[in-house]
């Protein structure tokens, strides 16, 4: 996506610095019109599909360079630059999207597309569905990881890009990953799962379990079906407290508040906020229902527990991972207890078990499952050179094929 | 507490066993009547004030073989044995207290006190306050480990008890032992601070916090004045829910639940129950507002948050130990993340610094923190012997002054 062109007045507004992708849209694709659904691994069907979007840097003539970054549970496709010169905040991750940044949009063509089942501009339980004329709620299909890849196939398809050069994903975005691996084997090159799993664990599905019985709690919630009425803010702030604990460390916890007092001089004797990190949870809970849908928490909580990619498999890791061609770099973090580095040594041992180009890293962080996001320096090195050696490598091999195919 | 005689028909009934104590009845003393209440750490004051607790084996002639044993967030005074011939289950711990046990009934005098703020026979939220005539609920005081203990002192000089053999304490219950030492040094001989903390991380203040915003938010609890009226269970089932997990480990949840399902062949694409763990976290939860009130979880959080050896010496935990004499047992688990070993450790090293007789063992566990309720075969051989030795010690101690005391 080409910058636009600036009406700010500030001399040099952030958008114009040298690494912002600058001011960006969201871009929309539609999809699975009846009676074409989408198949769901359910067995339902699922249509119209619509999938926010979007592109940064340009597609490269061989359609070679795409990079498809899909994101955690409450991410969406706004992952760097502004959307207008006003936005105080830029994308999610802007400081890993840029020219000369880990993810390179003066090399790459960067894709960053939000999920099925979301709220943040694609289908999901707050959409209307067609055949009600009102919003799905609980009448949404139960959606999977594979299904959210699935409609992101479409998407890739729709870009005319044969092969991507990468799928890089954090946390749920690794499961996608993975899943884009093992299923479409000639259409990455490389795969990025970071901080993620290859089969969620029952701790994972407790905290989850523990998210939605917040919702479900909410009177507001009404089974679903609060749209038009107050939403069920309350369990849904409930939710993302117990979702930023996981999200830190015992340490960094320790070292960002530790038994600060927010606003006394002393403890109050009463149910106030007393500590620092009291009033960051409290902050952080109640603001995220303003960026997203209770609904939609509980069905992207289910697609991460219901990941396995050793279920078809008879639990064989190994086996379900016999298809993958990709390279992969496998990042894990020493202090993030969410996807413990085990998880993804996991994963490590089923590639090599298969004879596949593997690179390993457990990095020594104390932010947590977090540090996926906030190791940005570390990332981009690790990232960086990885990204370089399989374009490299991939462009020799088109080099080759093309050679070969010259009469 | 002599156990009662039988009117079982079952020829061997539980209570009867070899190694139970028995039939127990829980006991009841109140004290700090008006004008003279209970002076809180707040300023504030509480009167009158009862204690629910039970006791086990004899108190020796010379009053030397008392053990008290606090509890946890959530226990009560009912640590061992029967109430009646018909009850399904014994005590808390019944696995540790009883003759030839790890707190052997058949040497020791063994005290369980229940504490204040609670809702299980002790003064708590949900008691009449004297004052209106109904339930305290929030104009109960905010109260602190230090007034757990103040009122368990009160308990022991009633008992006639002047030093304690020791006093022992998991959890919430390590950190009014540790209180016990530092303020009345004379009087306990050993201390047992296990699986605990000399004071709450942010980690652990944020984890109680989400227990109660659950509780907040739920819009039967009307600002704790639901006495009456339907109790707050969801808000309280949730904040059990949060606790549960954090009682467990990773490895322990992964081996007792796995991905395995609970009553489905396959995953049901819908919101109801689909895994073990999420059907274990439903019902834990959903059976604890039976025993508990949701006001007593506000105030006993709470009160662990406040927990810091340190505040009132400038966070210098070894000055805070400067005046206990206790010869310790500290005892930590490796998988338990609620009280990283590395809290413990900060206990051992503040009591060498400070000179003291202190063991320590980090036990190999899987269980996280409930290791220290699971682990008892390890558990009765340490604390078994570390008990006997302290007895030794302290008896050739009283006979040494009685033998000077002589003419």
């Amino acid at each position: 996506m080409t910058p636009l062109s600036s009406n700010g007045k500030n001399s040099s507004p952030p958008w114009t610095q040298p690494g912002s992708v600058g001011l960006v849209q969201t871009q929309y694709f539609t999809f699975a019109q009846p009676p074409h659904e989408l198949a769901l691994e359910s067995g339902a069907t699922l249509g119209p599909v619509t999938l926010a979007y979007e592109t940064y840097g340009a597609l490269n003539a061989g359609r070679s360079n795409a990079i498809l970054i899909v994101h955690a549970l409450t991410g969406d496709a706004h992952i760097a630059g502004y959307h207008t010169p006003e936005d105080a905040k830029p994308g999610w991750w802007d400081e890993a999207v840029g020219p000369g940044k880990m993810y390179d949009t003066d090399r790459y063509f960067v894709i960053c597309s939000n999920i099925i089942g979301g709220c943040q501009g694609s289908t999901g339980p707050r959409s209307i569905n067609p055949a009600t004329g009102r919003p799905y709620g609980l009448s949404f299909p139960v959606i999977t990881i594979r299904d959210i890849v699935e409609a992101q196939r479409h998407l890739i398809d729709h870009l005319g890009i044969e092969r991507l050069l990468a799928v890089v994903g954090g946390s749920m975005g690794g499961m996608q990953a993975l899943d884009w691996a093992a299923r479409y084997p000639d259409r990455v090159a490389a795969c990025l799962p970071i901080a993620t799993c290859a089969r969620s664990s029952a701790q994972t599905i407790a905290l989850n379990e523990v998210g939605r019985q917040a919702i479900y709690a909410d009177p507001r919630w009404r089974r679903g079906d609060y749209y038009g009425s107050e939403p069920p803010n309350d369990g849904l702030a409930l939710a993302r407290m117990i979702g930023h604990i996981t999200y830190m460390s015992d340490t960094s916890m320790r070292e960002k508040f530790g038994r600060r007092l927010q606003t006394r001089e002393r403890l109050g004797f009463d149910f106030e906020t007393d500590f620092a990190v009291e009033s960051y949870l409290r902050y952080r809970g109640g603001s995220f229902p303003n960026r997203f849908d209770a609904n939609s928490y509980l069905y992207v909580t289910k697609a991460i527990d219901y990941f396995d990619m050793a279920a078809d498999y008879g639990g064989d890791l190994a086996e379900s991972f016999k298809r993958i061609k990709a390279r992969f770099l496998v990042l894990s973090f020493t202090s993030d207890w969410l996807y413990p580095s085990y998880q993804s040594q996991e994963i490590v041992r089923a590639l090599l078990k298969n004879g596949l180009d593997v690179t390993y890293f457990d990095i020594e962080s104390d932010y947590g499952h977090d540090s996926f996001l906030v190791e940005v320096e570390l990332l981009t090195e690790m990232i960086g050179s990885f990204l370089a050696r399989v374009y490299r490598e991939e462009t020799r091999r088109r080099t080759r094929r093309e050679t070969l195919a010259r009469p």
